[in-house]
């Protein structure tokens, strides 16, 4: 077992083990947020007709010349197809959307014309091409629509269902399953006793796989649960579940030993690592079961949150075909951070906005693990080396840029 | 009924008549993204009792000198309260997390002790109050948690679990119904024949709606329902429907006749406005029917999605207690965009990215009103006047940022 890593090494470890969740199809209504799983191709040119983009009339020919007048051969509908050549002199009504006859030379709006009978006199100069909308000038025949592993948003829905393509296919959301080892951690509905906790760590990693794609599986509390019941309950889900959290509780007792993930052994899962030169993190660790990874993490919210998003947020990512890593970017800083002995890379908690002077960064107050304030409006992680500190006002920082619900 | 308006009095008109949707209880860990309908109060300190930060020994007086030794009185369990005062010599074993005795001036971790029987020695220097978490140090009793309005993140659903508020009260998602009003459109999962379009700006505007908090009701196509028709539909789900947006068809075919919104005074709504000041925007409109919003936006992709962001997602955020207007900032423009002959005020797509230099938005291409390409990895609506135009590249522009699904 690899103990005390780098971050980096850390997150490759699992990385390289990590394989991507199968794909299943999604209604295009109900797709937004999720991560396509194939390259979509344009199977026809959009329009597949030349069509009109206003309510006016197609013209034939000797177009730019102001009053000169057109014999309108029809009012065209929305439904009609005209198969003849426009000649010119002639003009045919057309609507917006509406196919346009072949040899239109140009469209002009009908608030720009005089009608008499059926002779049309056009009050404008008119460019060629005008007002019309070509064959496939806004996608072409076996154009790239969407990229394997792009999030979903509206404009990305728009262009699918414009190519008929109600069932999506997308990467299934991988199913995460939380366990919280803690022997005196209560679920979060019940009165602790002196001395017992509630569990507020599974509502916030509720969030945060939600945040990721992921789907919460289940929740489990092993107060009570023996090592028997604990291995019962992992083997009943495995098979299940593509990510599995265990917090709290995740390292000896004893005193002297070499730090270790004791339950990843009692289940006989393979550890990869345990223990990672950052702070927090000395409780952060890694194992696989029937190649499902399973991340230990700490008890203490702020840990626990920041292990998720350096750990299990790049293996949620690569799971749905993703780049796993977060967007790191240069901020300054906005106040001042009391230097602290430090042997390793800290993680702060902080606020991030943007100005017209570009980034700065807040670093939040109450940064103890144990607290869960920092988490509030923590929308960055602040990675300081020990050399950085202490970081007075004005400090440029490295940052990294936490995925934001919405 | 108001024609020719600006934005924003078209933005005020509508937000004056809205108003906030009722509440109701979401559990905690599904609450992610939902909006806090009350301020939410801490009712206890958090902690509630002294506890310790690590696995230790809680001390009584006599700190600060290396060597110094203290006799174990026991060893506490985290469920054990002890009710005893920690007197000079003194030492309890704790647990991180555990209630620690009062006297208790610092915890020291066991890897910085020796034991031999009953007998601690201390290896390092020790500072009062050192791993000791302090009673409300996290948040004191009757402090503000969260406050009316804010979105639920991973912090916030983890500070409400913490408090046991597992029932999180929150406002409705505002329902929302589309109803496509082109007599040429068909659903999208049609094959169009030669003249129809397939309907994929409903599918843009379910990932809009999503996006901004509500929820979809029904997507109903007008094609083939007559006047009678539309009216009953409209009367079965008013009530129901906390917005309607109509897309397509709203404006007059008449020539030289004023603008106006037939649908809505088809089904005897009061029309507020129609046609705004900005391109595209000549066909954006609002009515009330029995207290409900409902919007007219242009049947073209591009130019309706521009009018849901600047029309329809303030009254969704107005909705649901929030702020409604979005966040401008200035941004270098990273291209050209050609001079156009404009008689208003222009918003145009772009892809707005944030780099060490500021931020920087480039004008996406293909930005007909009918394309939907012009929304792809859209991001930005870049706010132009008549007089800024040309853009020439590396000039600043106004940019409104779209909120991002993710």
């Amino acid at each position: 077992v690899l103990c005390d890593i780098s971050l980096e090494d850390a997150q490759e470890i699992v990385l390289q083990k990590i394989s991507v969740v199968t794909g299943e199809d999604v209604n295009v209504f109900d797709a937004a947020g999720r991560i396509i799983a194939e390259d979509i191709f344009a199977n026809e040119d959009l329009p597949r007709y030349p069509q009109s983009a206003v309510d006016g009339f197609a013209l034939g020919d000797s177009l730019a010349k102001t009053d000169s007048t057109y014999r309108i051969l029809e009012y065209l509908g929305l439904s009609d197809w005209p198969r003849y050549q426009l000649k010119q002199g002639e003009a045919a009504g057309v609507l917006t959307g509406g196919i346009i006859p072949d040899g239109t030379r140009a469209v002009v709006p009908h608030e720009k014309t005089l009608i008499q009978g059926n002779r049309l006199s056009v009050l404008e100069q008119v460019k060629p091409g005008n007002n019309i909308k070509q064959i496939g000038e806004d996608f072409k025949q076996e154009e790239l629509l969407v990229a394997c592993g792009t999030r979903i948003d509206s404009g990305c829905a728009g262009v699918l269902a414009a190519y008929g393509l109600c069932q999506v296919p997308v990467f299934r959301q991988p199913r995460v399953t939380i366990i919280s080892l803690g022997a005196n951690v209560v679920p979060c509905w019940q009165k602790p006793l002196p001395g017992q906790t509630r569990d507020c760590n599974s509502a916030l990693l509720a969030a945060l796989i939600k945040q990721y794609g992921g789907v919460l599986y289940s929740v489990k509390l092993a107060n009570g649960m023996n090592s028997s019941d604990r291995k019962s309950y992992i083997d009943k889900i495995i098979g299940e579940v593509d990510l599995i959290i265990c917090t709290g509780e995740t390292y000896t007792k004893e005193m002297n030993s070499a730090p270790s993930f004791p339950f990843a052994e009692e289940i006989g899962a393979e550890v990869n690592y345990y223990g990672i030169r950052i702070q927090p993190g000395s409780h952060n660790g890694a194992a696989f079961y029937k190649g499902c990874p399973i991340f230990a993490l700490s008890g203490n919210p702020a840990a626990c949150a920041v292990g998720f998003h350096l750990l299990v947020a790049p293996a949620l990512r690569a799971m749905q075909g993703q780049s796993p890593y977060p967007r790191y970017l240069r901020a300054r800083c906005t106040n001042d951070f009391a230097k602290k002995v430090l042997r390793s890379r800290r993680f702060v908690r902080g606020h991030a906005r943007y100005s017209s002077e570009g980034w700065e960064v807040t670093i939040l107050p109450k940064q103890k693990p144990s607290m869960v304030r920092s988490l509030i409006s923590c929308n960055a992680l602040i990675d300081l080396t020990p050399e950085q500190l202490p970081i007075t006002k004005g400090t440029e920082v490295s940052v990294l840029l936490l995925e934001s619900l919405f």
